[in-house]
């Protein structure tokens, strides 16, 4: 991704933050992670965030969706020291639709990106508001995507380790762009 | 604690957690706990909070403290099933000096309630303002107070089992009042 590109990026999810009431330090804005799995194509598949702490037990990250950006479907399985991440979502701003393992909801609110459908295969839908939240336990596959304001999600979770996530589409390679 | 206090207290956490922007649901709203550590003082030795989540592995909590109310000094000791609680504060609203083991700080900006001093015995100090975060490990002295504004502040860590908490003061009671 080029910088200017990453820039445009950074600012619109500073922008949410701003929206969602999140005050953060000057070094953390600086360093927003703007992920775009490696499909080059950031506003329909990506993630930005903010990683307040990750210690051996505990991290806390901060994340935004663009307007209708999607974050793909994974897991995070066993790992050497544990059974696999577990994540809680909370919604801070906007509105998320999330889908796990479980019965397919009927009538969705949301859909995978188009041309990428293939590599969706859960579809129990939860719908976030701000205030409202949900636990994945580990080894679940899940993703998300935001409505038409964006959104800012807080993740609770046991340590991250981006290496050992799992997607569903075979092409992702989880790194920063930058 | 009489009903009405409690819901006096409340009132005012709830104020503080608008000013911080922390949306809640109606549910947690009603359920603030309100803490007052057996001593009777609210408004000086207190603390009030919501959990967002407490699973075996993460803990979540929204932590409001009144203008000058003091979390008193405690740490969070070895446990059946890990080291002790490990815990990060990350300043949403207001100031929050905090004070931990380690070289006394010289000229510290808070004071532990008078009258209650023999009752503190750390006093390296950190001031959190908002965005500003500190982790505390496992069975380590901490106490910490808020500025005259109060202070909104999220605490992410591992599972909380409040009855395993040791507090330097040992008229401490950790059970909520209501
Ligand atoms: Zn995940
Ligand atoms: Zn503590």
């Amino acid at each position: 991704m080029e910088r200017q590109k990453y820039e445009e990026i950074k600012g619109k999810a500073l922008a949410l933050y701003e929206k969602a009431g999140i005050i953060l330090t000057e070094e953390e804005k600086t360093s927003i992670e703007v992920v775009d799995f490696g499909l080059h194509n950031i506003e329909v598949t990506g993630l930005q965030l903010i990683t307040y702490v990750n210690t051996e037990k505990v991290c806390a990250k901060e994340l935004a969706l663009l307007p209708n950006q999607t974050c793909p479907e994974h897991k995070h399985p066993k790992r050497d020291f544990d059974e696999g991440k577990e994540e809680t979502f909370r919604c801070r701003y906007g509105k998320v639709y999330l889908y796990v393992e479980g019965n397919e909801t009927e009538t969705r609110s949301a859909h995978p990106p188009q041309g990428d459908e293939e590599n969706y295969t859960v579809f129990h839908e939860l719908i976030l508001s701000p205030g409202q939240q949900y636990t994945i336990y580990p080894n679940t596959l899940h993703w998300f995507k935001s409505g038409e304001d964006g959104a800012v999600i807080s993740e609770f979770s046991t340590k991250s380790t981006d290496e050992s996530d799992v997607f569903t589409d075979s092409r992702i390679i989880r790194v920063p762009m930058m």
